[in-house]
């Protein structure tokens, strides 16, 4: 079984208002060290083992579904779990 | 200055919906490895360095505003950047 972590963040020229209002409503909280936030998407499978390459049917995955590489960019990281 | 990455994922007990759509898209996809999917939220803070302890204000900020710790859970990284 693999526990795959998925980080889909807007690429760096796209404009992030939900990140702005976040930045605004911290300053309103008096949280003024606050300079930029930016949000993005968090995703965690979890994928049978078969005779597949998993990295592969990730990127796949992502490049098909899960992001809108357009605007966004994405990472993922696999970590394989043994069912005890 | 130094940046943030904020983890906030369902609690685990929570129905997410979205994710059980996504599983269903990615079967559609003929992705069937996959079991399941969770889907949160990742941010990325840029703070400025002051005398106030940071680990502190991150825990704040999440607490305060940025998850709803009713349904959700955070965990966060803190990295200091020295610009260069």
């Amino acid at each position: 079984m693999f526990k795959v972590k998925v980080f889909i963040t807007l690429r760096e020229s796209v404009l992030d208002p939900q990140g702005s209002a976040v930045t605004t409503s911290l300053h309103a909280l008096t949280y003024d060290e606050v300079q930029d936030v930016r949000i993005g998407k968090y995703m965690e499978l979890t994928l049978k083992k078969n005779e597949k390459d998993v990295d592969a049917r990730v990127k796949e995955m992502c490049e098909k579904l899960l992001a809108n590489t357009v605007i966004e960019d994405y990472r993922y990281e696999i970590e394989e779990v043994i069912p005890s």
